[in-house]
């Protein structure tokens, strides 16, 4: 159904979904049910091994369910990011809709699943509605396993700073000077790209894929080494990975070697930004230039998140140069409302996820666990205290961006080992 | 907001909703939150005595909320019904996130309501609406009082049959020979309309304000008589009310003091069937004639309700004429559906509130009455039985139609009475 909530618009579309059943025990053996999330499930299927690694254990059935508009799950094709009309029906509740509708079709098709307990399994934007799925469906999940879901990053339920400042934390404890030297670097192209030799030094330098033609390019160019720390601190994982993108182990580590000196004259610092970035990007050596448009696998569905972050998912963050290492920006609802209204002919509202989801107000829900990593700067939005017995958080004080999910790994910490463990251990009692 | 659940529709409308705040105690005394349900708010206001007898107990601010496309919140104004377009935004999805943006809405903008836990109270649909306002918002309202609220009248949780069964025995209990007498009526209609004059005959009788033509017009005949008495059954109070229509003290009794003799002959019976419809229509003795287009008070949303029949609300009914005293009539949904698409363009979705709701499946939820008179059709798909320790049955025997919601009265049962005890008691518990 392309509109639950509506009667007017009576197309269906196709959901993609991926079943894993090897493990399961017929006859009511539990479900494990990924509630998709913004990009292919297939990529985050292959991503998310502690379900595989869980499913043995809990005798249970794996399934992956694609998030409507990303992956394959286009509701009218090519045309679904043609305009508001057709991108009227990306929400996190009609999302939410799709997964209760799918786990009821699923019990009453698949054999023996009639009377199977279901789980619901997300990280990041998955995990919110993981967790969401329990408080909205309650008959349709026992329980929920929000890894790094970051629900309370909305309205004024956080501090918008705070986000920033674990990332720049994350760079502080890897490395002396690192988030000194980045902090010192945005200066340094500020002063750079106020010249046309400037410019095309920082293009040169940075291996730009397009030259950087003016201060605006120069800003896009400070935004994306921004995203580049974010996604760094992310994806901070205790050893080799390709989650994001192809990474050593411990990547800021590896980055901070480039960046041990703040004080050096702003071309050398600029080339050691260069280098760390490069780290990033090319850490395969097989990237002929950076591209300056991307920050992230191609798995992941920006159009679908762009969209999502100019009406429901507004997530106010800022920075303000000391307890961060960013150039200060305030959050500024308006120009981002304006920006959404060019860009996609909509208004972000900024209370309704808090009406619809409840804010922090949350104790009468059961049976959720929310994980959260201490070097992931979406933790800053996380649940990290326990709300009642049954709302359960985990924190794992040397986790980035839901590592919990992840495969075990024998250079897993200890904090993550136990972390699933707990983890495990609630789940079967919920089924 | 129009539209809750999209962004495309960005427009707003003005809901209108009632405040008596003279017995609420200041700095956050308990707020009852009236779920309007399908018809003009002042008018469920003045039918629902029980909330301002308990305000002053409780220290209560009353708010009635008149539901989107009622009385005078219509979201298009005269528009609202003119095509399945505008009639898009008529869910109870939506009608319930109206409700949680009212409610903090209020909290916010009334001086010492800012923590006033809020209490939902709603009957029939509006019982519903309660219900699922607890269930789908509980950081909004703390409890429920559902009163003679279907919520399992749907898909196949229950016989689609015990509905008219209770309308059958309300009129078994209340007069020797009265439902054998409506039973033996449908026959003696079908005889009659076959002809002209028998025709005639029949709209002479029943004083109708337009006369029979055909046999179509005769089956719109005998539905509204089924509508009589299903409204009979409902409004069978123990003292003169006036709620659908003005009527004396248990209505059925009068109306079966003219329904004695099934044995008569046809005619001499469906004279007798006069009589006791005339006593529900024109008890005041005002009505010129009798319109069959009319069953009940125009404060009423028909329009509104007969769309939200077609889409959402789709509670299976049926008759076999052995077990109830009605014409037998299987439930056909696919009638139903060709009906709707001709009437409105949209076709009903059978179990969209089971996937929402839950059906059945409810008792991870808490903090809700249900209460459900015997006499009344509708508890037939009303909850019954205690379902945890919060969600709580309260039967009451010899009431009809939530009952319990209406103002105290000398000649209520004891029934009611401890009934209203119970709700008030269990309230004082939530807040």
């Amino acid at each position: 159904q392309i509109d639950h909530f509506g009667f007017d618009e009576n197309r269906t579309f196709q959901q993609r979904y991926l079943v894993a059943d090897q493990n399961w025990k017929k006859d009511n053996g539990p479900i494990l049910f990924y509630t998709g999330n913004e990009g292919d499930i297939t990529w985050f299927c292959n991503n998310t091994g502690f379900m595989w690694d869980v499913a043995e254990e809990l005798n249970a059935m794996l399934v992956f369910a694609e998030h409507r508009y990303y992956g394959e799950s286009l509701p009218f094709g090519n045309e679904s990011f043609s305009d508001s009309k057709h991108l009227n029906y990306l929400t996190s509740e009609q999302a939410l809709a799709d997964f209760a509708v799918l786990v009821e079709y699923l019990k009453m098709t698949i054999a023996g699943a009639r009377h199977s307990p279901v789980i619901a399994i997300g990280g990041s934007y998955g995990g919110m509605l993981a967790a969401w799925f329990r408080m909205k469906y309650p008959h349709v999940v026992v329980g929920a396993l929000a890894a790094s879901a970051p629900i309370w990053q909305f309205g004024d339920l956080v501090p918008c700073g705070t986000f920033f400042s674990i990332v720049t934390n994350d760079f502080k404890k890897s490395g002396t000077g690192c988030s000194e030297s980045i902090r010192n670097s945005w200066d340094a192209i500020n002063h750079l790209s106020s010249t046309d030799t400037g410019l095309q030094w920082l293009s040169n330098t940075f291996h730009l894929c397009s030259p950087l033609k003016n201060l605006q390019d120069a800003a896009v160019l400070k935004n994306w080494l921004s995203e580049t720390w974010v996604n760094l601190a992310m994806v901070n994982y205790p050893y080799k990975a390709d989650f994001l993108q192809p990474l050593p182990a411990w990547p800021i580590q590896e980055v901070c070697k480039f960046l041990k000196d703040p004080s050096l004259s702003e071309k050398l610092l600029l080339q050691n930004v260069f280098q760390a970035v490069n780290l990033y990007y090319n850490y395969t050596g097989e990237a002929p230039c950076l591209d300056v448009s991307q920050t992230a696998t191609k798995s992941l569905g920006e159009m679908g998140w762009y969209y999502q972050a100019c009406t429901e998912m507004v997530m106010p963050l800022c920075t303000d140069g000391v307890h961060d290492m960013f150039e200060p920006q305030k959050w500024d609802f308006d120009a981002l409302s304006e920006e959404c209204y060019r860009m996609w002919g909509v208004r972000p509202r900024l209370s309704w996820i808090l009406s619809m989801y409840g804010g922090k107000n949350i104790s009468s829900h059961s049976n959720i666990i929310f994980s959260n990593g201490g070097l992931d700067p979406w933790s800053a939005g996380g649940v990290t205290q326990n709300i009642t017995n049954s709302l359960v958080a985990v924190v794992i004080p040397d986790g980035a961006h839901h590592l919990d999910l992840r495969s075990r790994n024998p250079l897993d910490p200890k904090s993550v080992q136990q972390a699933r463990a707990l983890e495990i251990c609630l789940m079967k009692q919920w089924i």
